[in-house]
């Protein structure tokens, strides 16, 4: 991997202020994503395209600790955005990629954190082309807040089907559930479980693509992030004429970290993932999803945890252990500040 | 325009948790942007392009203080892309949202942003079709910084000429230096002149569109953003076979911008502009592109500033009022942090 090969000390003002130091810094990051589009360090990446359907998304990262297991800021930030194209089955292209760094910032970490965007973006696939770097005051930041932006392409063939959902349809998710916020609480300060729990961050392209090309039932897909499951389920039935049922004895959640949920009070269904899709699938569609999901090592853990239902309609539910039927609503306050 | 219409008091970490209150947030961002692209707030926005050349870029700002005379980080975060992209002759359709809340921000200046970008949005012809919002703790960000990434549609016939620059062509700025910056200065705490000074903050696709349409001898063009006409400038020239004479007595400058500049030590060529672009333009098509752009009520101000020299290669040099010969340099150091 390539160096910053100009940069000394920590990050200062002057590094976001347009100057010399800027122009350097620029060009080290440029070194480092190594790709022809962003090469002209222009105002704006040149791009070709096709026609077609694309779809556009951002996503700012601030989460802290921005080293964690099984990732860091900089990953996050590549497959945040590569996962929000790929539930809508886009193929991820270009991203975007805006610094907002605290004054006083390690050169060391900085670099970490850019060759490990650089690395991400290998792995889904997809161009960092064009950027942008802000320095702020010591104490009017946090380490480094990163937002990206992509652009995916939708090709009819492997996209969603694009049919309604109705009763029949079942509800998958691509793994266990939790993983990623179980591993920034345990990271934080004073929250050290002995628990060998990583954040699940993955580009799920790589899972999605070929699931879509081969399986033309997927009705709908979300990556739950913050809120986890319970909140984008709420967000898809809302004002629906269906809704849904889980079934809380097939949830895929890894012993770690439904302890650690028990401990401290947390619903596995509130926590955010980094790697997870939630979907909604064709009835007949779903054994031949679920066998492609776990042939793949992201969907390994793959498992059908609900379905679609008449009534109630707009809500979801879950029949429980014991047999009871619970709602599930939107999650109310802040669980877990910055967990992204 | 629009009200939030769900959200009470100040903004708190919940507003960033992907739970209710950011359901409800968003939904209140959704109807003060208003278009049907953005609306069902899912994970990306889905753009039918036609097949062609598209230019994509990305901004943060974290501008201090977020309101100034003439503008705010809402305009500014819409403008700075618009301009990005403009500049290279893209013509700006769809803009993404990035926004970094600080927790405890006033619900009136969030809403007061918002509803300014929907109407730079508006001014400048775009659509915001997705966003992102996110919140940290009081302390750990400085009250709002926004990211903005574009993507906008490059027509032949309606963009740069492409031919390489030579000597003979001209140095044309669409208007007075160092607006912005002076404003900015003014506005922050401790350092008020007595100087009606107002950032220049305005949508370049609205001044330069037209004038590539009709202007065909437009070689290359930037936004002197920060860093001024001299980062741009010496990037510009920087290891090509031509330099750049600047004219000292051309320079378009108000007076009261002038005065601050020479009490306070600033070079206008080192400070920021948000409205102006500096463009080269074959010698012979000089007099049509001054007149197009005076006869817009964004370039009124325009002059020719200088000449793509051959020698010395590399470098800007400026012709003083004295009749010396002055090297401009990339600036050095942070001249004024926090100017976008």
């Amino acid at each position: 991997m390539k160096e910053f090969s100009t940069f000394q000390g920590p990050v200062t003002l002057a590094h976001g202020a347009g100057g010399r130091l800027s122009h350097r810094l620029v060009a080290d990051f440029a070194q480092i994503f190594n790709n022809p589009l962003l090469a002209p360090l222009a105002d704006a990446a040149l791009l070709n395209l096709a026609a077609g359907r694309f779809a556009f998304t951002t996503d700012s990262h601030v989460i802290s600790p921005i080293f964690f297991p099984g990732g860091d800021i900089g990953r996050l930030s590549i497959f945040g955005t590569v996962n929000d194209l790929a539930v809508m089955g886009a193929r991820p292209l270009y991203l975007s990629c805006g610094l907002i760094i605290e004054e006083g910032f390690s050169r060391d970490d900085l670099q970490r954190v850019v060759r490990s965007m650089a690395q991400a973006a290998d792995e889904a696939g997809v161009k960092v082309v064009t950027g942008d770097t802000k320095v702020v005051e010591c104490g009017k930041g946090d380490g480094i807040f990163i937002n990206t932006a992509g652009i995916g392409l939708i090709t009819a063939g492997e996209d969603l089907c694009g049919e309604a959902p109705e009763p029949g349809d079942q509800v998958l998710i691509t793994g266990t559930l939790g993983d990623h916020a179980v591993a920034i609480i345990n990271a934080r300060e004073g929250l050290r479980f002995e628990a060998d729990i990583a954040s699940d961050c993955a580009p799920l392209s790589n899972l999605l693509m070929p699931l879509l090309k081969i399986c033309r039932g997927v009705k709908w897909m979300r990556d739950p992030t913050r809120g986890g499951p319970a909140a984008i389920l709420n967000e898809f039935v809302m004002n629906r004429p269906f809704g849904i049922e889980l079934e809380e004895s097939t949830l895929p959640i890894k012993p770690a970290v439904r302890s650690i949920c028990e401990l401290l009070g947390f619903d596995p269904l509130h926590l955010a993932n980094e790697g997870k899709a939630v979907m909604v699938v064709r009835g007949k569609d779903c054994d031949k999803a679920l066998a492609l999901l776990r042939g793949n090592e992201l969907g390994r853990d793959a498992a059908v945890v609900g379905r679609i239902v008449a009534k109630p309609s707009g809500r979801v539910v879950m029949k429980t252990l014991i047999g009871g039927l619970r709602v599930i609503d939107l999650p109310a306050g802040d669980l877990l500040p910055r967990i992204c």
